[in-house]
């Protein structure tokens, strides 16, 4: 990887990228003043927001904003190795500033209703960790699967109304298990904010069950879904 | 029919798109609060995993996920007979593994909860059996129509946003008749919920309009709608 | 105008699109039950009535299934008087079957719970003459924009979404109009459901606000917003 | 700036579109019944008609309505002062003449019900003067950029749909501050309301946000976002 100023403005758009993902998605998370239909509220916010995150940054970085989506794209060799690792590092950190950012803007006493804490998400209590950990990967499949459509060569053409369909797919996955495992299918919007309220090991379930999508996903698509369209080995030199 | 790669591809696309629809659909029903508005959030969130599923199988194997989708595909001329009775197969096989996966993933209480059952539809009581049959016979062919739509050649260089526009006009004609007959307009939706719940006799009602449409709709559709655009009489080989 | 195939299938077509729009439209109305935000609902549900209407026929006959929609595209010349016309008596004709078979489909006690009726709108009481003639007009002029704006060689690339953004659209204008003048914005769904309940005369305001911006919209189109790509003078044969 | 008949319709355009925003958004805002999600309808109704707005006059004059887009328009080098401090003038005269139109059309009693007043915002108490600026500034930058990447080079092939990506960013940045800051994200609908009310110094705050936004986003897209697509130094003679 040559560290050149296209390198830095893709670090620095995904630094933004998740930065906003969280500040918008967050923001509109701790607004959400309860109610019957809340989870749906909180769904539509969310997939919503990835969408203005894709919008924006789609043509700089990929807009990734998601360390799993990084790694499946590594996975699939559509990036490099070293590129996968500071698209990662830059997730994290813009999760980071933008949670903190979050924290400063909102009136102390928005955060204070806020329960568990803004953005923190917790496990139904009836779920068994296999339950818990084979949900968030099933949803976060479902999310990989259509970032692996969205990169296939077959969809080349259909990519005009892409960034509404991924928020779409967010809302839909993010509805269907949000009372079940929180349902955020991105590990640095579920890390940061357990890791501000001092409890990371509350959310290892729902990690495992990201990480192990984002690495089994792209198999099954190079494997089951993919007939003929095999990736040139080409040397990557970015 | 050549049972090579490419039709192994088709075939486990099927049974994944509609085990995926199963799955995240009656996921999406099974942790609906209820309340004034349920029978919305139903509808939309059925469509948008509609939505989802023509996103992601879309350009492998059509992404019908729906027996009455493969019939009409074949009654148009766009499949072979084989090609329509292995998707059909693949997609009842689909169903009942995602629909077995899904009681597996959710917590007891979540599942008792459901009323009559997870997924499962019943007619409203004051509807005569031909009512029944006529409505649910209506909005399945508006979804065959959206199909035939979209397979058009005259619609063929709008198909960017076309998987949404699906997704949203499941939301209307569900929403339109979910209280009267369910409005599932898709056989492996309806039937599989009710054999696991040992009552396959109570949706009959549902199946004979859903087939009905899924004949009749390619029938009107290529006498009525289509003024010259006969499909070419090229023998199939697949 | 000859009177082939052609012309059958584009008279058809108008019928059956205007038809669907009364059944699906109204059926979901009729469905709705009530509650806080019962008038986005029903905003909700007619728009997107309006984008599967043009996405099923949108590519057959144009799907205006709206008199004032023709009566707009004849004062722009994109289709000769006599079409218009036809156009017209299709869509009255199919709004009549379409409430027909609704009546019929519905049970008793869902048609007895609908107030003033199923699809039937009225005006607010403390709303003067001119102020529902002025609102109604207003809000079909925007949909007759948005009408010229789909029709304009400018917008010519960009079709794909645009049965979405119609939908959305009457989505936007419904729900702003809903309480205050009803805003069906179409003379064929808010005279039929007026006739059908012998009361005609009660929508006479809605109705001159609606013709008065079909045929004022596409006036202020050609000599405001048009700077020069005139339609070429060529005589019309259809 | 040569004033010919094309400025005059580019002027006419942003006056049409601005009156329609104001016209038509406050319409649904002083509509909206209240309720526990009085708050998201604002906001999905805000959003579409900003939708509406850019489908009917986006090909025409670009369809800002929005003193802040003409700015970081004319940042980024894509209009001439001129042809900006024109579009805002017609901007701020189009939304006076809205706004008076929509109070003659509102019956008393809905003018009444609104509080404070039809489309008029109020910061949060418990937020800082440093919080409302801030906040406000952040929602309009995700608007600006919004705007920015639809005007980039690298985006110039996605534009079907971007009309509705814009619709739901309004969306998702309104529903996340409509309670903190008002989040008109719109100096011109933020100004009018409180000049009507007989107090514009109360938007003081959100108004320095949002300028602040316009003036700094093109700044940060140019030199962080864009590595090489600089604008050719072409003089522009409109």
């Amino acid at each position: 990887m040559i560290w050149d100023f296209f390198t830095f403005i893709r670090a620095a758009t995904e630094f933004s990228a998740t930065a906003l993902l969280i500040l918008l998605g967050c923001m509109g998370d701790a607004m959400n003043q309860g109610g019957e239909h809340k989870f749906l509220v909180t769904s539509v916010h969310y997939g919503l927001t990835v969408m203005v995150v894709m919008h924006v940054f789609g043509f700089v970085s990929g807009a990734h904003a998601n360390p799993c989506i990084s790694i499946s794209c590594y996975c699939l060799g559509h990036i490099a190795l070293e590129v996968m690792l500071m698209y990662v590092a830059c997730q994290m950190a813009g999760a980071f500033a933008g949670y903190l950012l979050l924290l400063q803007l909102l009136p102390k006493e928005v955060v204070d209703k806020s329960k568990p804490g803004v953005c923190l998400v917790q496990p139904m209590h009836s779920l068994s960790t296999a339950q818990v950990v084979t949900i968030e990967c099933l949803l976060t499949a479902v999310l990989v699967l259509g970032w692996c459509a969205l990169w296939d060569v077959r969809n080349g053409r259909f990519l005009d109304s892409v960034t509404i369909r991924m928020g779409l797919l967010v809302v839909a996955c993010h509805y269907a298990g949000v009372q079940l495992t929180g349902a955020c299918m991105n590990p640095a919007s579920t890390l940061v904010p357990a890791i501000f309220h001092g409890n990371p090991d509350a959310v290892l379930l729902q990690l495992t069950g990201q990480i192990l999508a984002a690495v089994l996903v792209p198999f099954v698509w190079n494997n089951v879904y993919t007939p003929r369209y095999k990736p040139l080995e080409i040397p990557v030199y970015n």
